[in-house]
Formats: structure tokens, C-alpha cells, sequence
């Protein structure tokens, strides 16, 4: 180990030391975990308790999604649902990986209660209703170029993220894999169920989860606003106004074409859509960069579409507000904080922080 | 959906909705979540910005274990890490499957700081090092039978388990498959890991977890106590004195042997391992209980061999102190509250519950 990493590792256990002291006490008012939605199927033939190993006539429960959740004294009355993007789980929203406090407690702070979702066939929902082939996916390098932390090895300058060891292992250890093929329908089912059983809510996807997340808005009025962190895929368009594909280094963007009366769905909530730092405007070889900027031109041709539509969404490109260095996981970054202050805020604006009654 | 069913099912909604008004506000002053241990390997190759899709030269990060975590006020000087079974993750300690509160809430308000481990290859740390085929098992009556809730499709009488269709649905979802093959080293040097992050610590094991988490207390003198509900397999045996193995309906039992320095160590702290209700004494053709009958008599040899050296275990068959009913998932029947308060008191009796300085 070098000087500069011994010490960038005792300042990293410093740090979490005193996050752990400054932890300022929390009074929760009800938290749980529970599932909703998902299938069960049954195999033919009948259960014989004396040969339980045999399938015959059993039942098999699987495809729901799992949400575990804390409503903080004097709660808000729409709730926060927190859905992670792809090869995450609920733990996106944890602690971060530096060791500071996650976009989950600093929303408690703001009064929200925070359900975390582990969406189906991801972590604690885990029982796929397809099988898959799960293998170990050597892709550090790959997620720490696409999720703009830098260019392997270099980290950006003023990036949002420590630059410490333990901080990237600890960062990369947040990688779990699908049980199951990724499903736009089946997640965003899932996640329906659980606004149904959660009632109205906030809907806060990243990345992957942005696709699924409008699905689920247009499926269940309980959506009431949705706010996007980088949303990566399942740009959802009217079908009768699609924009063409975008390419690049990273391969081609493709618009998702839905019903022209789906899409008006979207134009009856505000939606907020946040991407970060470090997002070139040109096109360029490098991959993870190159990913990003077709994505956010696709996405402000989105955000355009929802408008031209009497719709109310908006797309804050964080360095044009002069909020830089923020990688893909904007919620985690060093500057968290400000970014879940910048969130309660747009809530406020849109008359949905009301106390709870 | 019969007279009854309803009946139950409006019953147990009623309940739900009554718990929900009923929690006591709990005063939360730290909590989060963290990766430990596991392992880094590295590809041939080098590295390509533009081409990161190929693993060359990539790192993948794996085999670890996860937990999260939360501190009362007040808070004892030990905390507790709650360790799943098999086809679980850290679900099951939390919100019960009729929706009362779960253990880890339970032993909060006894004022322990709790740990809620997912062990490697399972749940939020599913990035197995060794890839694994996961396919749906319809196993749901398989389970039912196991876990003695009944004997399908009859719940016992009396059991402290909760017979309506709602409850049966969410204790089924808790159900979530191995990333990665099952291996007693791996998730006890996960959790060690755990432990050696944590500080000195307490072990809850249930079920599959009971025999890694002997193994977890002879890698780590940081684990001061065990507390073990059903332990499933995984008995440790010095090599110098092994029992014969134990056959039955649900197959044969194997003891494991180690050396007999290590069996020492587990003499050194106080284990205490709980049986439930309903496992019978003379052999059946029930698959289901017969595999208990095994379990329990081969725990009670083991019990026998570490005091018989020294140590400091018991064993409590519930139903033989008057706590009848009891499944397999002792620590969320519908009598969790006297079994919370039934550990805690255990603890504290052996001089490890004192507050934190």
C-alpha cells in the first residue's frame, strides 16, 4: 500500500467515524418490509407429503417485488418510493460507499417516509419465474467508466465521489446480479402492486428503472410525480410521433413506441428528470461517456414531447445550474446532501410536501 | 374464496391496520448499511475504454456478505447479527409474514443495536464468485411441510403461525434463491468479515445458518454468543469423537468433523439452540418431520459433546418449557414477542446485555 493510499484510507475511517458520532437520532413511527404483486404457478399431479422433493402438485410463488420502508415523526403524506437501476438493489439507497448518510435517511430527515425497493428478480425478490443463468461478470472497469466516475484508471477532476480504495470496493460491492431476465412489464407490475398496497406516492427511479418507472406511472394513478435520476433506457414515445434512433460508440438508443392515450398519461403528473456531470455534447469513442450522451439528448427530446403535450416535466442538466462533478449515481454523491435538498424543494414547488393529516 | 377465508382474511387485514396505529415510536441514533469481506479477481488482458464490454483486464468484486443495520437509544454494549436460513435473506427477521413486527424491531426495543445479514450469494450480496444456474422451484408445500406449519394442506392445531391465504402469500415471498453455490466457508468468512467490522457481537442463527455459524465463532473470537433457532445441519464434531450419523424419511444426517482444538473453541462461549413444536420423537414416513426428528436428537448429542468438554450450551425444546406451537420460524410465530424477550432475558443472564458505556 502506498503513503497516499494509507493515508487516503485512514482519512476515509476517519471520516466514517465521524459520520458515525454526528448521526443526529431519528424518531421513526412505523418501518416493516413486505412483498406485492408476482405470480404463483402450479405443477401438475398431486402433493404427496411422504415425497415432498418432488415437484408434483406444488406451487411456486415468485416475480413480486419487495419494498422495505420508514415513516419519520411528523411524516409527509406522499410517500418516497426509491427504485434502484440495474445490477443494484435497494442498497443504491443505503449508506453510501464513502460511509455517509444515504438518500434514504436524508429524505427521513425531510419528513418523508422512504420505502426502498428490491424490484423482481433482483435481490431479496429474487424468486425469478424464469430461470437464468447467473455468472460472475468481470465489469468494474466498465461500471466505473459508464457511471462517470472517470476513465479507468483516472478519476475526473472535482468528480462527486471519494477517491479512496475502500470507498471503489465498497462501491462495487453493491453489484448484484438478475435472477431472472430483465423485464420491463414484469418490474414495473411489481412495482404497481406496491403502490397499490402503498397508496399515492412519489416515484424516484435510477437509471434503469426510468423506463419501467414511466410504465408503472402509466399504470397506476397512484404515481403522483416521478423524479429520474439519469434514466439509461425505455424512452417511451407516442407511436405516432417516434424520433429516430440515436448511435454512437455505445450502440444505438432506440425509442420506445406506447399508445398515444398511454403517453397522455404522463402529462397529468410533474416529472423531473436529473442528469449529472462529465456528459459530452460530441460525439466520442469512449464508451461510457459516448452512452451518455445520446441518452441525454434523447432524454430532452422527451422531456420536449411530454410538454409539446400540455404536460409538466422538466430536465435539470446539473452543470448547467452549476451543480458539477456528479457522477451516475447522483443521489450517492459526495454532494447528496444538496441533491435531496434539491428534490424535497421541486416536491414543495409542485404543492405534494403537504404533512400528512 | 370461501366464507371463512374471507372472514380470516378481513380478520388479519384488521390486525394489520390495528398494528400499524399501534407502533411505539422507536428513537432510531444510527443506522445504514455496508459490504464485507469477499473477494476481488482480476482477468488476463488489458483494459479498453472504448472496448469495456470485453472483461479484459476487468475486476470483478464478490463473495461478500451484507448487512444492514440500526442503533436504539440506550443502546447495549453487544449487538445482535441476525443470520437468514436457507431460500432466505434478511427479510425474515424483519416484518412477519401477517404483518406484525419482526425480530429485528422486536430485539430494537430491547435496546440491542441489530444486524441484518444477507450472507454471501444471497439476497442484496448476490454477486456470487462461482456462477450458478437459478431456476423456479415449486417447492411452496415442500416448505410448508419443512418448515412444520402443518402437514399439507392442514395447518397443526394450535400452531403459532397465522392460517390465512394472505399470510401463507407473504411468508411464501420471502423465498429467495442462491446466486452462487451454498458453501459453509464462504459465508462464514463473510460474515467473520461481518463481525470483524462490527466489533465483539452476538450470533442469531436460524436453520441453514446454524452450522457456518459455528464455523463463524471458531474463526472470530469477536462472536461472544450464539443463539441458534433449529439449527438444520452443519454439526461440528472434534474428529476424536464423532457420532454415528443419523438416517431417516428426509435422508441421512451427517455430523462434520473438525479438529478438536477448534470444537474447543466453541466451548468458550455460551450457545444456546431452540427447537420448536410438532417434531416427532419415534420415526415417520413424513418427510417433513422425520428431517427434524434427525436434527433435534443429533443437537442434543451435540449440546452434550461441548459440555461434556467444558462449554456452556442448552438446548430448549420449547414445547418441553410449555411454549407449544412453534414452526420453524420460531423468531416470527405469532408468540415472536416471548421469544424475543425469552433471548434477551438468556443474554442478559449471562452477563452480556449491559448497556454500552
Amino acid at each position: 500500500m502506498s503513503l497516499r493510499t494509507l493515508l487516503l484510507t485512514a482519512a476515509a475511517g476517519l471520516a466514517l467515524a465521524t459520520q458515525a458520532l454526528a448521526f443526529e437520532p431519528l424518531t421513526i413511527i412505523d418501518q416493516g418490509s413486505f412483498s406485492a404483486g408476482g405470480t404463483v404457478t402450479t405443477q401438475p399431479g398431486t402433493f404427496d407429503n411422504r415425497s415432498p422433493m418432488d415437484i408434483a402438485g406444488q406451487t411456486f410463488h415468485g416475480d413480486h417485488a419487495y419494498a422495505s420502508y420508514q415513516v419519520p415523526e411528523a411524516p409527509r403524506s406522499l410517500p418516497l418510493l426509491l427504485w434502484h437501476g440495474a445490477f443494484q438493489s435497494g442498497k443504491s439507497w443505503e449508506t453510501t460507499a464513502d460511509g455517509r448518510e444515504g438518500f434514504q435517511t436524508l429524505m427521513l430527515r425531510h419528513h418523508f417516509p422512504v420505502y426502498i425497493i428490491d424490484q423482481p428478480r433482483r435481490g431479496r425478490a429474487g424468486n425469478s419465474a424464469v430461470a437464468a443463468e447467473v455468472s460472475p461478470m468481470a465489469f468494474d472497469q466498465l461500471y466505473f467508466d459508464l457511471f462517470r466516475i472517470g476513465q479507468w484508471p483516472a478519476y475526473f477532476d472535482g468528480v462527486q465521489f471519494d477517491a479512496s480504495e475502500e470507498t471503489l470496493d465498497e462501491f462495487m460491492r453493491s453489484v448484484t446480479p438478475n435472477t431472472g431476465a430483465f423485464d420491463p412489464e414484469v418490474v414495473s407490475d411489481g412495482v404497481s402492486a406496491l403502490v397499490d398496497r402503498i397508496g399515492p406516492s412519489i416515484l424516484i427511479t435510477h437509471s434503469q428503472a426510468g423506463g419501467p418507472g414511466w410504465l408503472t406511472a402509466i399504470k397506476n394513478p397512484g404515481v403522483r410525480a416521478v423524479i429520474s435520476y439519469e434514466p439509461g433506457s425505455g424512452f417511451v414515445f407516442p407511436e405516432s410521433d417516434l424520433p429516430d434512433p440515436m448511435s454512437g460508440a455505445a450502440g444505438t438508443l432506440e425509442p420506445v413506441a406506447i399508445s398515444d392515450a398511454d403517453f397522455d398519461k404522463l402529462t397529468q403528473i410533474p416529472i423531473l428528470v436529473y442528469y449529472g456531470d462529465n456528459i459530452p455534447e460530441e460525439p466520442t469513442n469512449l464508451f461510457g461517456l459516448d452512452n451518455w450522451r445520446t441518452r441525454l439528448a434523447m432524454a430532452r427530446l422527451w422531456v420536449d414531447a411530454i410538454n409539446a403535450r400540455g404536460g409538466d416535466a422538466t430536465l435539470v442538466h446539473l452543470p448547467e445550474v452549476g451543480v458539477t462533478g456528479n457522477t451516475h449515481f447522483i443521489f450517492s454523491d459526495l454532494n447528496n446532501g444538496q441533491i435531496a435538498e434539491m428534490a424535497a424543494t421541486w416536491i414543495e414547488e409542485k404543492g405534494l410536501g403537504d404533512p400528512a393529516q
